[in-house]
């Protein structure tokens, strides 16, 4: 994979952009006056613009699009819910502390980084060229100390390594310690191995209420709160099937050691939509004809595990026709995130969606993409889309005795045909005496092929054998005065469904980061001086659409400036005037960098005869007309309805000011 | 003060409105089949829309409308942040337990109820009739089991309690521990008196990052975030003031006992505006004369020390001239706020503006005042306006060494007259040798008042004596040899000045609840059932605007009403399809109940002519002409540029469907 580049195509100068957006205040690091705190950030006006367009256009894409049911839960979360939903117990990763220095390392990504260092030092060794890696912004690199050192390893340990490594996500924290020890793993930076690794819980906890009896957590993903208002939903919704609900809210997670500005921190907003879906019949989705031809690059599982990195690009029609997607309503919202990421200014050559090995998914998943945006720090994992299957309702609706179902009331009932069990009560009892609960529990507990078999043994042998856990031997003999095993029919009016989940979860700040990053291009200057940075949005995402500038800072231009930006304002069109003493040039610059479309000049001509001239962000082309005719066209191309070119096209162009005269 | 009523004048039944709340899904207790825990709710649907509504109205109304800075800031907060803020100390309430039961009491609320109630209960004795005093809602009330006994006090007692009473807010924990103990305080439930008081601090506190050695708190308020980015908002503003940053998130409150619904919880959404203005010259605000005739209902502090809650109705213009508001940037303030309240819904009646209390306000602030909008609650303070002074900035600079300050270029220098000490260096250091850095440093220190005096005792006696703490007996003699104290000029070319800010801070939730039984009321249902609710929310907060409801559910219905949803939602105006097999009549009424201003129905003479009838929900009115003509109705009115009743004068009425038939 090539270097990250800028919207032109230039190598992107990760730097450089960071100091405009520091500058310009799309992000600062919080509570800087004080220090500052790893994984923090605060959005000035432009990120905050930004962030509230992202927002806005997912709400319209998806929440109006689909009629979905919003809802606004709490983050403060009871440590019940969370043990349930498994966060408590399964929310963590490992963590060593390097004895010497006392830094705290994550275990799983510790032994990567120094086993792949020493892969790459075997492979020097033996003159192989070494391909770097791509980066991954997720594990903090070690440094090694000049690099790997080009020290050959046996064929045998070599490939030791690499089985470790192929599966490093399945080992736990007693595994990892042993690996450090057995291999001999040392922190680079202090020539120690580090201690054994402890789970560190990824949630921020808290008491909830005066006498600290509550246990709490800020959420981890805003997703519980949805399903715990599944069946008020339903309700909501006349019980209609299937339905989506959505939340945009902030989550938190106390990273081991948040790094990569935007893309890692602890406390971050997500928007979530949970699809809940009938899992009979296929998970088929009504929509899905409007999105089938769609083309979608895909690296799918069998790729990754070839150890490749391949990808395809088909329609996600055939990916749901030939298996490679799991079913058609996960194949419509991969288009539709898809579709997504485009209209906000995702650069398109720049999306992959992943699919998640086996070992990564939840146990309970069936299917998961992600959606990765390609950026200076690799790709990036931007969308999550996972079928989720039943257990989220299943294990709250276990936990609390809640009904969290579906009950379909049939047109006709169906007759089912089906294996039953009764038992003779008057003689089970005397029999197994006080085993008799224990017993009939796993009689009761035995499923349909298992009650076929017994029937079997039943006539054959005059009685059943069945395990008992905790009963004699943990083997039971039922003989067949005591049971009868038949073939019966009854029939059923209603059905009973838990429903699944097919949940598309955005990150919006990784998302608002790469389109930073995608936007992004230098422009030489005229000057001759440094190159300038454009961020060149799309209008719709832009933070500000116009920039209004007086040619001087001459208070005749006052009026005109205000009364412009107030016609603008009355159209739903955001403006910004800039009457500061710099160059016209100097404030189409500082307005390029902060991404704004679309500048308004009102110069002594507009004094005369109410013209004024718009400029074109990312051209630099002017044109001149009338105020109506000027502000018809800003209008049309901040709703997407013409480009620049219709406009340069239309209206006749003036060629003007944007020179470097102080003009005061 | 009457009790509470409906939009129309009925008496509020609240059990009414909550159960219709509740089912509707406007809100519901969080993790409610986990048993719920107090002070944290979620918002449904309707709920979540007309929260977005609202904060997209606060800002079009304040961020837009003044170019505010919005910025969007961490929640988790390192504590020295709000150590140095005050709130790690401050930010308490005092509570007690009861030791027999253990319930968890606020210990200001414990003793004024039992005083209050000991004085009912002497009133009574004397045979005055007692007026109910308006509920609190802040406040927690003592069951006193079948009401205060009728018991006389002497005189010398009743004075006794009315001056504690009056001062409850002053009392510290340990002075509410001896009023318990003197007065033999008893908790009516338990008849035992509650252990003393201990601080209880309301932030809910946590640990950020692994090693656990960085305390943090949920923020309290948004504000510190603004002030802590307060040099580089001035930077992004180009160093123009006066200006405002502005910020829209959840804050958290660890309330000792939460209740009355949405009024008092856990975790909130506030919206709060930091105006930073210069102090010099009075706070004037350049746009106070569009302002200055709207006339408020205010409740100034004198009227309050009376004993009174007389109100006056005044314009802010006269109100900030006779000095009950104390500058023009508050006044302002105080108008767009009631401005903003008018325009989303509170009924006018029902506003008032409070100010505070000397003994209710932070030391550090000028003024405060809150808008209170009259529930069933009695009076709730939904948006407070108070003048901060130079207070945060000024501590956070002290404490961090941040430069939180405007430094104004001056157009011509300053020339400044003022004392001046010079030390004869060379005899100072030999003189005092290790003392020597204390006493320049206790020198250096002088004011000008002290100065000037120095130089009067040194003139006349040839040595100045000044206080150097830790050196000798705490006073040090200088010799007019080693010190020259003098009347000099100095010109300054820049002002440095620290601004003061003014802060409207508005709950929404609260403003959410109470637009929500500003605007329910009760219509008699036709057939005479019970009386079925309604809310008039204008058009602009109302989360559906349109709902569209075929006749029936026959399959050819469906392809208009989704045209017309998706020509509606083209024009940014949401609407909602209901299409169950309900009567019109109910779905209608179902609509009502969440607040949709119009209806449209599609029947058998659409499919035919195209016509659709419009209802409006207030009158239940109908019209009927052709789709574009009813959508540009529907526009006109959503967009507040006609009301129902100019769109009835200009289309035909309709007299139809909304009658309780099965239409199936």
């Amino acid at each position: 994979m090539a270097e990250a580049t800028t919207l032109k195509g230039q190598p992107l100068d990760r730097p450089v952009l960071d100091s405009m957006l520091r500058r310009r205040m799309f992000y600062t690091p919080a509570f800087e006056i004080y220090g500052g705190v790893a994984g923090l950030y605060d959005y000035g006006p432009p990120g905050c613009g930004l962030q509230a367009n992202i927002v806005d256009l997912w709400r319209k894409h998806f929440v109006l699009e689909e009629d979905m049911l919003e809802v606004d839960c709490s983050v403060l979360t009871p440590g019940e819910v969370l043990k349930t939903s498994g966060h408590v117990d399964k929310f963590a990763d490992w963590m060593c502390k390097d004895p010497k220095s006392g830094e705290i390392i994550r275990a799983d990504h510790f032994v990567e980084e120094i086993l792949e260092n020493r892969l790459k030092g075997d492979k020097e060794a033996r003159g192989v060229k070494v391909e770097e890696k791509q980066a991954d912004p997720k594990k903090k690199k070690r440094k090694a100390k000049g690099g790997p050192a080009a020290v050959k390893l046996d064929d045998a340990v070599v490939q030791e390594y690499e089985e470790i490594l192929a599966k490093i996500d399945n080992y736990n924290g007693k595994e990892l310690g042993e690996l450090i020890k057995k291999h001999d793993l040392k922190n680079p930076d202090t020539g120690v191995q580090p201690s054994p690794p402890i789970a560190f819980n990824l949630m921020f906890q808290t008491a909830i209420g005066p006498s600290g009896h509550i246990p709490g957590y800020l959420r981890p993903e805003t997703a519980q709160g949805q399903f715990l208002n599944f069946s008020k939903l339903l309700e909501f919704n006349q019980g209609q099937m299937p339905f989506a609900s959505a939340s945009v809210g902030r989550s938190y997670r106390n990273e081991i050691s948040p790094r990569a500005g935007l893309l890692r921190v602890r406390e971050f907003l997500m928007a979530e939509i949970e699809h809940f879906v009938d899992p009979q019949g296929g998970k088929k989705h009504p929509r899905f004809h409007e999105v089938k031809d769609i083309k979608l690059v895909l690296l799918n599982r069998e790729t990754q595990l070839a150890g490749k990195t391949h990808v395809e690009e088909v329609s996600i029609g055939e990916a749901v026709a030939n298996g490679t997607v799991d079913n058609e309503t996960l194949g419509y919202f991969l288009a539709r995130i898809h579709l997504f990421l485009e209209k906000i200014g995702v650069d398109q050559s720049k999306i992959r969606f992943r699919q998640h090995m086996a070992n990564e998914m939840a146990h309970y998943a069936a299917d998961c993409w992600d959606a990765e945006l390609f950026t200076s720090y690799g790709w990036v994992e931007c969308v999550g889309c996972a079928d989720r299957s039943a257990y989220d309702l299943s294990v709250h609706a276990k936990k609390t005795g809640a009904p969290l179902i579906v009950r379909e009331q049939l047109p006709e009932p169906i007759v089912i045909e089906e294996w039953q069990v009764s038992l003779n009560r008057k003689l089970f009892g005397p029999h197994f005496k006080k085993d008799g609960r224990a017993v009939e529990a796993a009689v009761e507990g035995t499923g349909q092929d298992q009650r076929e078999a017994l029937a079997k043994e039943l006539s054959e042998k005059g009685s059943i054998t069945i395990e008992v856990a905790g009963v004699g031997n943990g083997k039971v003999q039922i003989p067949k005065e005591l049971i009868t095993i038949e073939r019966r029919t009854r029939a059923e009016h209603v059905r009973e469904y838990t429903p699944n989940v097919i949940e598309p979860s955005f990150g919006i700040g990784r998302i608002l980061y790469s389109i930073l990053e995608h936007n992004f291009w230098t422009r030489a200057s005229d000057g001759g001086d440094e190159a300038r940075g454009v961020l060149s949005f799309p209008p719709t995402v832009a933070p500000t659409k116009v920039l209004i500038v007086p040619l001087s800072s001459n208070e005749k231009f006052r009026p005109t400036c205000h009364k412009l930006s107030q016609k603008l304002r009355k159209i739903g069109i955001s403006s910004r005037i800039d009457d500061s003493s710099a160059t016209i040039g100097k404030r189409y610059s500082r307005n390029d960098e902060l991404g704004t479309p679309l500048g308004i000049t009102v110069d002594f001509q507009t004094i005369q005869d109410g013209s004024i001239t718009l400029r074109d962000r990312d051209s630099t082309k002017q044109v001149r007309a009338d105020e109506d005719t000027i502000i018809a066209a800003i209008q049309s191309v901040v709703d997407g309805s013409k480009r620049w070119r219709d406009v340069e096209a239309e209206l006749p162009a003036f060629e003007g000011q944007e020179v470097e005269v102080t003009v005061r």
